[in-house]
């Protein structure tokens, strides 16, 4: 059951001076502000290590969200939302401070949520300090985003950390891509949709590619990603994610009981990809320098800061085969990299060709039906058809032509929502529809650790210019199937 | 076969001087010339009663032209056009003009095409006519266009009239709506997109519905139409061939006969309606006076030349069950009516609503998805589908969206064809595909023969106001269904 109060929290942002803090939460709930979707007797807490007074906290939230608003500062809504905001100096290796912290807390009778906005090694001493004081009773709950491990044991260990202390019900999983507008609408899209349910598997479907496409590369981050790399920056999460929205049966209902079992079994499904077909499955590039948007970009072991030895992926395609009977025969194509050609997110869904062409004589092939969903920019739903050549001509010629429904023009753009505020509204409301649960990041990993593993014992990093769309060896792998990547436009 | 072969001929238009000849098919030969379709040597003849030299004629059609002409005139289009032009005085009833008409055309070796552009009493004497003096030797062509008949007996007659002097083969029956843009789009639509071709049967689709609609009521022609009515008029010949092109099999190939002998299929397979159901499947209404467009217009029996006691009905819906296993279960109701709201043609399939609700809790009823095909104006494909409200909010809220593509929106409205362009382009290529065979008249006859009997002992006929929808029996017919009519827009 979806509850439909609008419960006062008390949220607790600890790392409030971070990167992800400042330019995500802190914008976000400013918009949340905005919408009137914090319940009035809220609080924020940003806790940090600052010797920081509430009026030098506040000056400084106010400072981010000017800086990463995307829309002009409204000081009556500033009003609003600086009048929630206190400072909380914490050293989360003492407990005495978490004792200061619930006394605070104490205060109200709030329901609390944590959001650990900080690197995965602290994470630990936030929930063990949170435990000892009993700070994480339930109905608490306790936010926490990637990166969730580095591999199924490292991410099983911080699971076992968390729920020391907190319930499977009081953990809030992030990944952003679950908090997409378009992600979102991928369950009316099938589910709502007689037209689409219908056409939603093998008889009907011949493959479905998933691109997330970024334009940036390593700039100060570099240490960090590069003992991640692309796999598991990327993939392991949000194109897995991604997958399991597009290819999991109907659920029983929309629940986040619901969403989770249909989303598992997929992950469950995911057909493990062997040492002897790594290289006919998989592509991984590294970005060497080139072009972007007419500015020359240095290779990724160029970077500031970089090891020139790096053997770490920045690309990575990987051709998915999920072993149900739905999804028999078709397989997922997911590509992500960086300092790729253009920024973009986009799900397509390829359909089978018509199996004879009625059409021959003046059209030697039937180009396959598309459907195209845009995550990121512009969202929107395409269809691409064939349809006659308009005009006079002894020839009945065939010219594909598209039907496009841009997501948000009935509404316009006043209703769009960024991700972040999405899941702090959600997280506000104690719903984990939207969330990934343990048992979601433990089969995902389960299935990317023996690609990782496997790509240790070959050797098949190939160079990309920035500003392509990635190395040769990712266009074999689906040209190897008749198959081509859809090209942006 | 199609032959790609563009052969000159000689065009000889019976009835030049009347409506059809001034208002569509001179027209249409300008716009053929316009885009150079018509072969250097092919000559156009046009045939009456008038003492007119070329000259004469060639005046008569400029004004025509120029009249009729949704475009600019350009006047070198029209000297290659008026070069081709020929005035011939007829008096069909005497041989000796067939014989001087034989003259004429055996100073070429063109191929022959009689285009009847008379009323069908004068058919028979053309027919023999040409038989008599063997003008009516193959490769040459005959061309007619409704009324064919009123009856099956009467179309019979007419058949057997022509078919006396020409086979099957030379015979080109038109039904202008076969020359629509978007009707021949259907072909490809439905036969070259699996997505479409997947979706087309009784698993998926709940109902289909055609709406003719016009505007304009009985002006000058009264006593012709009130001994036909508009389901001789209109559902005979254009919404039962929309009919079979929206519901026939694939055919086997794009050839006459391939199409023909789907089409038959379906003439054959519509179930006919019983005397007891007639008030249950069929509607039938006559205009009252209303307005249309601000301007107040009279009732049927008002018009003038009209008799007061006149039960021709000048609008009907039909309720039509197919006979097969792609359409058992799935009816489609046609309409078709004059002083209606607004003037527009459109098939409307209505899928299958979902058969559970998995957005119950904020949606109580999931409103089907349609594909709409706009066959005038503005030619267009929609498909009506669901997707999210998007925003946030508590509740998982749906909306009806539309993907449209304009038909013309990639080589713009310079492509418009006009139906009867393309069928005389036809006529001269000599492929009857887009031309009506006897056997589909006469099916479509035997057909709409048992209804017409039936309203004869059933006084069904209900007034409706000149300006909306059509009688309220009408709406009963499908609204008895648990249906609605789609409303335009």
């Amino acid at each position: 059951m979806i509850t439909e109060t609008n419960q006062a929290c008390d949220l607790v942002i600890f790392g409030t001076k971070g990167d992800l803090a400042r330019r995500k939460l802190l914008p976000a709930l400013y918009k949340l502000e905005k919408s009137q979707k914090i319940h009035p007797d809220t609080r924020i807490i940003g806790a940090g290590r600052a010797d920081w007074n509430t009026e030098d906290y506040i000056n400084v939230v106010k400072k981010a969200i000017k800086k990463f608003l995307n829309e002009k500062f409204d000081e009556n809504i500033w009003k609003k939302l600086s009048s929630r905001l206190n400072f909380f100096n914490i050293d989360v290796s003492k407990d005495i401070y978490f004792l200061e912290l619930k006394k605070i807390l104490h205060e109200k009778k709030n329901i609390i949520i944590y959001y650990c906005a900080v690197p995965p090694n602290t994470f630990n001493a936030i929930f063990s300090g949170l435990g000892k004081v009993n700070l994480n009773y339930f109905p608490s709950r306790i936010i926490i985003e990637k990166p969730l491990g580095i591999s199924l044991e490292t991410s099983k260990k911080i699971n076992n950390q968390i729920s020391k202390y907190f319930l499977e019900s009081q953990i809030f999983r992030i990944d952003h891509y679950l908090g997409k507008e378009s992600i979102l609408n991928l369950l009316a899209l099938r589910f709502s949709n007689s037209f689409f349910f219908h056409s939603w598997n093998n008889k009907i479907i011949d493959h479905i590619q998933i691109t997330v496409s970024e334009e940036v590369g390593i700039e100060n981050r570099w240490n960090y990603f590069d003992q991640m790399g692309q796999t598991r920056d990327m993939i392991q999460n949000h194109l897995l994610q991604i997958l399991t929205i597009v290819s999991m049966d109907q659920p029983k209902n929309i629940t986040p009981e619901g969403i989770r079992d249909e989303k598992l079994k997929i992950l469950r499904s995911l057909k493990k990809i062997h040492l002897n077909e790594i290289n006919i499955k998989t592509a991984r590039g590294q970005y060497a320098s080139g072009v972007i948007n007419g500015r020359k970009v240095p290779s990724y072991v160029e970077e500031n800061g970089a090891n020139k030895n790096s053997k770490t992926e920045t690309f990575v395609s990987i051709k998915v085969d999920i072993d149900n009977h739905r999804w028999c025969g078709v397989p997922f194509y997911l590509r992500t990299g960086k300092r790729l050609a253009y920024k973009y997110s986009e799900i397509v869904v390829v359909f089978k060709k018509m199996s004879n062409n009625l059409f021959q004589e003046f059209n030697k092939n039937l180009p396959p039906n598309k459907l195209i969903i845009r995550l990121e920019p512009n969202e929107s739903i395409k269809i691409e058809f064939l349809k006659k050549v308009p005009g006079l001509s002894k020839e009945y010629k065939l010219i594909n032509d598209r039907m496009e429904c841009n997501y948000f023009n009935i509404n316009n753009t006043k209703n769009f929502v960024d991700a972040y505020e999405r899941l702090l509204f959600e997280s506000m409301r104690g719903i984990q529809s939207l969330f990934v649960c343990r048992d979601e990041v433990e089969e995902a990993w389960k299935w990317i650790d023996p690609i990782i593993n496997s790509w240790k014992k070959t050797n098949t990093l190939q160079l990309y210019k920035s500003g392509t769309w990635g190395p040769k060896n990712s266009d074999e792998i689906i040209m190897r199937d008749g198959r081509f990547w859809e090209t942006f436009n």
